[in-house]
């Protein structure tokens, strides 16, 4: 199966060009002059099918390095499987996924790790890689580290935040970190300080504030800028590269800088979430079917911030800056029914999360039309420094000959609607992202060679996605 | 004329690949996969030319974005004319130049940009652009920079030292940058303190201290950092991007750091002589022929400086961190006899300036060997952001379909001795860098499709270098 | 002539207590439990006189160092004169004023020195001491500055803005802190970047904006932020200690801020317009008599700044955490009759300048009233750091045995309404704090022992204030 | 009794001046001119006894806020008793201490106050007040700080470190800082990652090493930085004003700083050995007696820090910028015999401390002499500070009518021999400062209205010291 993407303007990280970019089985072999009978073949008469990317642009195909599907957490799963989460990425223009395989205290984490694999194997329409979260550091934890690293999960989360579920203690995490140091993965780090969040929820359930609205308020800028600055020194002190998973506060992003122009190697991503909705708004959220539970959709961790603050701003600011490097998404879905409902009258048990999987590259697209950021940055982003971050450039994020044939040919002129009723293929029974409009579309998408988006309708399918073996990230300085 | 750059590793500024480079006339028209015969074409067969890069590096022609070819300066002129000048830099790995066209006071721009083509017409080995030097800030001359920039003259300079040369008053420096946040020039700067270095110089000759050391001794780090910081209020004030050239002290760098962590467009390049040289270098440079006035081969603007303060190592770092961005030469030679000379018993009638054009890309690779830059760093930093930078990327910088076919293969096994008698072909009678050893070798050179160096030999000609008509820079945010 | 103030709450800068204070002719004598028969003699009955300060505060006098009395500026005068400045400044319990000698370029230093001697001598209600304006630094004013530390002149102010009548370029400011690192003066700076901004009044007038209001935009907090650092960086370069006087930006207090964290001897004063008024209210100011030309009341320079910024804030912040150390008026009155109106259809012909003098010290302690600073910093930075950092503490600024007898009892249960036809005694025909409220009042002002102000009269005499000779600076690190 | 402190020059924290001192009783009641009979009465033919101080400085009695008498620690008691403590401390010309209540885990705070008056009862040669230590941060603890306040326990000491021991988790500090904020408390915090640390300590005792030195090397700064950073954020969460005790690393300063910068109410206090020793010469220390296990001389926490880093050179210049605003002594005394010797083989048993209380006043003033302070910031970081910091100033820390007479007359053409053999009388089998010299001399020490210390001779008496009920901070903004 061979395929020409033809008379599109292929962005990279760094410019555009006006190019063909040839695909054959489920590689990228050329990229070519526009339209010319390159070496005195025409080749759009001779591939298997010429995808017409005039007036489009054909970018490397989305990397969502932060998703958890099926996951286990608060006493119920995360909405979507890797079945219907790998689809509806695959619908908005994400070819790659990176998910988090999950160690609760006392579970084996190589055993866990082949668990990720059998829910996986066979459901993914799109290829898929792993991070390990570690919540039980110990002397076997530290040495599997090693193991999967041979298995290409070369990163590894770890939680200042749920204790008795995720949290480790600052020494548990100096011990991962100076094992990071010494074989080279990224340590992922969710820096929340658990202990204050705890108490303040506690306090403000004492109070009666046990609305969504409270999940925000008792996880204040300060438990994320302090855990922040405290991963950051650990790092330094182990010598490990680290890395901070949805980072939403200003002043996480200031320590964040402030090691970065040091030379530490410290990297950030932020999510949708963070850039575009805000504290405020989940305080307003009222509605006739849920009153003021309406709010829960957007319980997610860290939580969203006061506008009133600058937070959504500073988080644009810093995708310009390159004070933080990429975004993700967090995809962790729950429905309203039967899961976010666990938590009406207390929030500590609204299971934490948002559904964002499938409109990832469309919200960051819409900053390139705000003119947040620019086209180039926007693939960068979503695509280059994910793969680059975590191992797979080369392979993936990039139109290069020997790349996956992973590109999304994206609609300028397009528009895309986002809602429960419109884009909507993620399994939840509401749309954190409701109302939102596009002005662009993703129009076609390819993966390892295969189209699996074209003409608005999914053509692929589950058993496609193949397991990404990551090495080290190519990230470092 | 066609030539397949086979077996070799492209480098880019994100990654690295396996993969042919096919270069069809002037243009680079195809990256494709190894050794295949790809598309059912024998490539190697079919072209004309096979260049073998099995085990080097093919990466985009190098760009110097700082020279200044023949220059008249301190009542004499550059010793490279454009046909040494760049000669030499083609030997050296560079593609493309971007010399500064002088205004003296009282001069018309429109004039001096002619005599620089004039001068540049016909005797270039490689392609080069100009950036316009004002130094006579008043309404003509910011009439003048809207015709520059449909010229292709996109950068205009403007120096905050030397009296009566070039030196522009902080009003006139806010009128430039204010028409240059009207037409989207990107504003260069020549950051240091003029007034203040005037005095110190008037002092340090009038208490005796006249030999090359005090050339440095006059320009002190806060001369310089208190010009980068008042440049960059005022092109915040007016709106402009702004560039400063050859960063030499660490708190200028860190004055650029603070102002791009607020998202301002503000840039720096740094030059190989403050990344490998030293104030105390200089003092110690005693030669049977020149005495202590050997230290004359190292005199020029902003300074080399103390590596007891930390600037060199300061350097590096911000290259790591993209606090600066890029890397040019400010190549300005003279001779010490005749030229340098001039300053014997009064270090400020010495000609300012060192000449490098033709080691930069080897000096910058050697950064990579001791491990301060990564390889993709090494391209990004000489070519891809210089490219972008000023507004070449697409046509330079780049090693894409459409794009010139500037390529160097760089020999990663090779070695380099640079030294007046070895590598150096500069119209200088000494060379700055005598004695430098470097673990690598530019292997062949290919200027817009033509091999310009291969083999150990010049092949290329005068006149084969064209003007580059550059656009606004791609660079910003 | 005895005095005793009794039953009143002394206050310093680090703490209060309860004491009575004896003052035996010009001089404090002793400090005493109160109200006792202390020593076995009946004070109250021996003295001459009594003073009851019950409920009330007793405090050093005021010191306000920075006026300009009767200064030439602008084609015109300071309205008040020395006579009838320092008559307000003892009616608001100021009592003793450090006045600006004025050299304008080609003036001898000496001559203007003796002739502001002239000028004062005989005239004043209460002690007043001189700094030195130097505008034209050449040998012979280097050399003058010794002169002048010997007369008790120690401290010299350069400007960085007004070309062609104060403005002294780097070089020059360079050479006069050079003076200074030797022989100890204090240096202060008026910094605004003067190029810039009469290239924006140029641009402004030439646009058809001259009303006041223009005024301060024409003077962009980035003219002052940028003066501010480069004067701290030549300071540094030269070793002196540097005063900012009439600071308003927070920009430029970040600069100082920043240099003091780093150990260098660098201070500021700000003025209470900076701390109450705004740009804002300069714009809407518009009167019946004047239109907008009201606005003129309060044109002075550094200028007012916009509230929605956050200088104001800002201000009274460095003044807590000492960033700021002292609050001066910057007291340069002119009538808007005859003075101010010369700049109706210009306002860069509008004499700069507000008359505070009078005020400080109830304006001062509207900020305790108000909680922005303790009262015991009221006093520091009111009258004890003032008399620290002119050299003029033990002597002044200080209650204990051996000092002047300048005291001043402030009643906080009192109340002084501000206003033209209130409590204005300087030679204004408007008041720029007009309609302000104080909850506070001056009771009792003793300068040198003498009673000068008391129930609500002037009981001084002009010609009782006698020239303070000025130690060094007794404020550096 | 009463006594006249006669030709001195008294010394206070913003001047000097020569005056003399009455004390009648136990209170100070005049400052008077020198020498003068005063009011017709000649003093020095009246008082009970004249104390002459020609020639010397007159500054109010040396306040050590930071001590552990008789402290429960690692196994074993400080063997400095409330009497050999107070009484070496006079010696030093420190006339108050404020010594360390301390709670254990499942300690009634209540009970625990009323043990520590019964050890100092009737035990102390001068005044002492409490600080209590809270160990077992819960509901009962928190009612208790209340009623402590009402007893003049008005500070509050929490540990980041020595789990089990003495460790509250954020969540309780907290708390704790949200009961400080509600109360005007102020919180002190040891800041160190105690869960770092425990974690370096396990590897480095598994690792064999097992010297004092690596008491030190496991305690690195970045515990103490990060420690202090997330003090500082949780203090600004919660509102309450937070002083940081034992300040040794420069990284922990400039979070204080940068928290005092934008008007936060941090302090932090640094202690001798900061200033003065080294981890390089504990790491040298080697003596025949006790080989290398003599660095347990030096064993304290925070630990001694690489001078290398320039840890010691920035807490003399954090002294003064007043980033660190006072210098207590964290005496804590510990003979090698039976005490320090218990960690022989594992340093992590060594108890921590050092014996100070009786060389703080000379220590310090001889950075007076090197000119790393003013005589000024001496008496203030010594004496002023204190008191104002702990709600004592009025009472202490200041010569002024109605304070206590707590003089200390100092020599500063004395001179002191530090050393087990020369000054020392703590219960210390061997000096931390053997050999150190002082350029001066405590001549005598006056501890309300009671000479103490004459003539080289203690003129005290055990009991004399009385509890100091202290008031709120009065150094707050």
């Amino acid at each position: 199966m061979s395929i020409l993407i033809s008379g599109g303007t292929v962005v990279n990280s760094t410019g555009r060009s006006q190019a063909d970019v040839l695909i054959d089985g489920e590689k990228i072999v050329a990229v070519l002059p526009p339209g010319a009978k390159t070496l005195g073949v025409d080749l759009a008469a001779s591939v298997d099918q010429v995808v017409d990317a005039t007036g489009k642009y054909v970018v490397p195909g989305g990397i969502d390095a932060h998703t958890h599907m099926e996951m286990p957490f608060g006493g119920t799963f995360a909405s979507d499987t890797f079945a219907t989460g790998t689809t509806a990425a695959a619908w908005g223009g994400t070819t790659s996924i990176v998910d988090f395989v999950v160690q609760y205290p006392d579970q084996n984490i190589l055993e866990q790790y082949q668990a990720w694999h059998d829910k996986a194997a066979g459901q993914c329409a799109i290829d898929y890689g792993f991070h390990q979260i570690l919540s039980d550091v110990q002397d076997s934890s530290l040495t599997a580290m090693d193991e999967l690293i041979a298995e290409g999960v070369t990163s590894f989360k770890l939680f200042m935040a749920y204790k008795g579920v995720f949290l480790s203690d600052d020494g548990q995490i100096l011990r991962a970190f100076q094992k990071g140091a010494d074989n080279g993965a990224l340590m992922m780090m969710h820096a929340e300080n658990g202990s204050v969040i705890d108490t303040l929820v506690q306090q403000s359930l004492a109070a009666g504030n046990t609305s969504p609205y409270y999940h925000g308020v008792t996880r204040p800028w300060q438990a994320e800028a302090e855990a922040t600055n405290r991963a950051i020194l650990l790092a330094d002190l182990a010598g490990a590269p680290l890395y901070i998973v949805h980072v939403s506060a200003k002043q996480a992003v200031d320590y964040i800088a402030t090691a970065r122009d040091q030379g530490q190697n410290v990297f950030g991503e932020t999510c949708p979430q963070y850039l575009y909705l805000s504290l405020e708004e989940q305080l307003g959220a009222v509605s006739e079917q849920w009153g003021d539970f309406e709010g829960a959709k957007w319980v997610c961790s860290t939580p969203l911030r006061a506008r009133a603050e600058g937070h959504q701003d500073h988080m644009w600011q810093a995708l310009r800056t390159n004070d933080l490097q990429l975004v993700s998404t967090d995809h962790c879905p729950f429905c309203m029914a039967d899961q976010k409902e666990l938590g009406i009258g207390d929030f500590a048990k609204i299971p934490n999360g948002i559904g964002s999987v499938e409109h990832r590259m469309d919200l960051m697209y819409q900053g390139v039309v705000t003119g947040e950021i620019s086209l180039e940055r926007w693939v960068e982003i979503c695509s280059v420094t994910p793969a680059r971050m975590f191992g797979m450039h080369g392979q993936k994020g990039v139109i290069a000959p020997g790349a996956d044939g992973d590109v999304v040919v994206y609609d300028p002129n397009g528009h895309t609607s986002i809602g429960l009723s419109k884009t909507h293929h993620m399994n939840m029974d509401y749309s954190a992202w409701e109302g939102f409009e596009i002005d662009g579309h993703v129009d076609t998408v390819i993966s390892r060679g295969s189209v699996v988006v074209a003409d608005g309708e999914f053509r692929g399918r589950l058993g496609h996605g193949r397991y990404i073996k990551r090495g080290l990230s190519q990230y470092l300085i």
